[in-house]
């Protein structure tokens, strides 16, 4: 997969701080095989990686004047397809301690407001993948999706109300409604393939990880992408901890471009990406 | 029926206004026989009514020690028993202007927030009974009956989160759905005959009436009710403008007392209220 | 004073009912001394007049297409001065009974979530008109003027938080701290003269009335205007109640046009408005 | 300090998962002397710590019937103190990566809705320890403590409208003011020494640590404990992370029993908690 990523901003007062996560996130099932990050302002990023989250991040104080990002990588994403009739919840007693955070409220997914609600719609069905599913139908069925219809505040109780968002909307609330169940799941940040013609162009894109029998599940609530497709950059606990730049100071910025193409590869096992029924996990078994 | 209404305050401090909407309202199908108002401190109570609402209040100042508040009544209740396959929506245009009030929202019900929701379980419909009593069947559905899971802040939008509530929030819930699609709604305190085992005893009681076909019905969201019994005393937009008893002023009070009793009477055509699948109606065809 | 004011609509399908509060209101203090409504489709609109508020509707049923709305009216306006250190707030025991829904809380202004803030930040002060200034002062210090920062969703709650806002997010709020006092306060809509030159164009407006010794009083808490050139249009519990236009269908609308102009008319007594210390009451003494 | 903690849960049913925080956290100024975990059900329970936060966890399974769990510790408690006019804030670009997630919102902490009012109330004031001892006085003056009228559910935000809470709220308060500002801040759980006649028994306590000049400071917007004398359990961005006892199922519970002892001992160089004007860090210079 080749991506491009080029954002621009205006800094208008000197000592801007920025904090990007940007880059391809390396994981089990996604390979960076080749990336560069250039800069318009002679500036040395200082790179990080969280290690609880594996997210990568620059830090840099930005200049008075334009500054340009521009990230270019070659990415192999080949997630893992799984038989979703194989695939359990995990009880609490087996959980490994460092999920165990993401069963928890956060910001945007208040969990402890919506258990009746969960236990209500899904407390009867067959604990599993498939449950996790009719979550995500439920949130699909329960909210449409219209840009410029929420902002940065909005959470998964305001969009049960609302019944409108975008795709970060719809992880939220999915997010939220799987934790009220005691189901661990994640907020991921990626740019999504865009090639059909009805999803429109690439995109930066906002979807879940929902952990089940040891292994992390991707699931796109907002049913506008092909997840296969997918490339993970950030993971959080929801949209506050993964923004793609958070930015300290005053900065004018006109919209990203993102640009992804998919080719096939017989060297590298590459195919384009396609929907299918299988349950797609992002780590190994 | 037979209303008894004790209540008892211990004022504290000097100079605390009560104001009171305790006693029957006259409708066309309620009639006051007889009543009688007692208060255990030496005061005379300012009668008045509200003309819109036709609510009947009574405001005085306590002083400090133990007020008792004694109301008696004779009450003769018949509401008007309607087909409710023959019951339409009323268009907008055909709204009488005095109605228009309860298609707005309002502090507990906040419609404005509930189009989308109302629209995509609702909008399908039949317009017209049946449509409200689908309604009133979602609230109950989505909504569980449990004391002291709310408070005097919690709003319809509340209750969809949470599940849970009394009998005013099962209201404000129906309140809001109505309004949110033009079909105007208002709120009703009164007393519940609870004569049923089941039903546990007399008690105040908050439920709905819907403006249809230039009537207005009963609605009992909670249905914890025998509807044909309910002694209405107050209406308005909700809880916010029809409390039992607004008290301006430190005060301790116990839990009031509720008596009712049906009784068959061939004089006045009374009978036991009784679960029945007619409409009710508060007016006259 | 002249006003005009221009309203334009795209109706895109049959049956879109309107309801209009354009009129300006007869009151006391504020003569319509002429005037004219004028519709580009031949309807005939049904005018009304709550009996309560005074506020003048018309409701019609547009075609699709282009719908204008003119409005034309010569209005006289002398709302009365009065010593602010001669006005005292008025006892529970002594309000009007038809002024009590003006100290309950209502949609935007949540007034029983605010005692404690109330009463902390202004329960100390002489009771009276000062006070009230004071309130005034402290929501214009707590929130700044913004175009597009908020929707019609946002309450007084909301803006506490938020700190910024429009005109009716300054009214929501300063309604809601006197009504957490037991002091009785209503929304107006209105036109104001916007003569000044940093005042901008005249625009619709909204603000408060507050009941104070037996009158209301003008509050203009966004401090954007001059309060002795608003012209009444509606009043109301809060923007809920009163809408410059109510559309029950789908139009697409550009923005509205207003033009007011003051004259000096020694024959009516006009004078320009300008900024004065003096209260400013809209009804007789 | 000799702690002691006695928790007592009846479990209803078969299968239920506990995960309990209550063991006294070892920091660089926290000493664990020596410890004991009893059980009165034969459970081996599951140990761990998060690398992270160095809280210390336990998971256990419970069976029906009576489960009692006492947790005995000598601890050696002794924050560095600090001369305060000394502690400058630390910029952005000089935060460790590790503590970036504590100037991000979470769900009690909804500091991405409060800048407007941090800024207007504490942006002008020199950036340092005083600055936060300010944000801390500003808690105190807007919050009154008073036991029962805030749940499980009450954020940041909340407090700011109901001006009333327990130590949870004047936490999150607090913490969501410190980010706002891009204060690191992060909420911490222990036990308070209760020693002073005033302040009530030994028990359970919610406060905050925030990030200044390298270091981890104490602050106690409750102000209803002598800081001095904290044992710390557990830290997290909010009470979301950090529950003494996470419970999947149901149970019933009687109010837990706290025990602390200081004594002086001269070989450890113990001495009483008292109040001081020092700053409290947690942290070795």
């Amino acid at each position: 997969m080749q991506l491009e990523i080029d954002l621009s901003y205006q800094v208008s007062e000197p000592g801007c701080d920025f904090i990007f996560n940007l880059h391809a996130a390396e994981t089990s099932c996604q390979h960076v095989v080749s990336e560069n990050l250039s800069l318009s302002q002679s500036l040395t990023p200082e790179m990080f990686r969280d290690s609880l989250s594996g997210n990568r991040y620059f830090r840099l104080r930005g200049n008075p004047g334009i500054l340009n990002v521009s990230y270019r990588a070659t990415v192999n994403v080949a997630p893992n397809l799984v038989d979703p009739g194989s695939i359990p919840e995990t009880p609490i007693s087996a959980l490994p301690v460092s999920i165990l955070h993401y069963i928890y409220p956060s910001r945007y997914c208040e969990s402890d407001r919506l258990s009746k609600l969960a236990i209500r719609e899904f407390g009867g069905l067959w604990q599993g993948y498939s449950r996790v599913l009719a979550i995500q139908n439920w949130v699909r069925n329960h909210v449409s999706f219209a840009s410029n219809t929420t902002n940065s505040n909005t959470s998964a109780v305001d969009t049960i109300i609302n019944q409108v968002g975008v795709c970060r909307d719809f992880a939220h609330l999915m997010i939220a409604l799987c934790r009220a169940l005691s189901i661990p799941a994640r907020f991921v940040t990626g740019t999504d393939y865009g090639a059909d013609p009805i999803l429109g162009p690439p995109d930066f894109h906002a979807y879940v990880e929902v952990y089940l029998g040891n292994r992390w599940y991707i699931f796109d609530p907002s049913g506008t992408t092909i997840p296969m497709g997918l490339v993970r950059i950030g993971t959080g606990r929801d949209a506050a901890d993964v923004s793609f730049a958070t930015i300290f100071g005053t900065i004018r910025s006109p919209a990203p471009r993102i640009f992804m193409k998919a080719e096939f590869d017989a060297q590298n096992d590459w195919t384009l990406p396609y929907h299918c029924n299988q349950a797609l996990s992002t780590d190994q078994p």
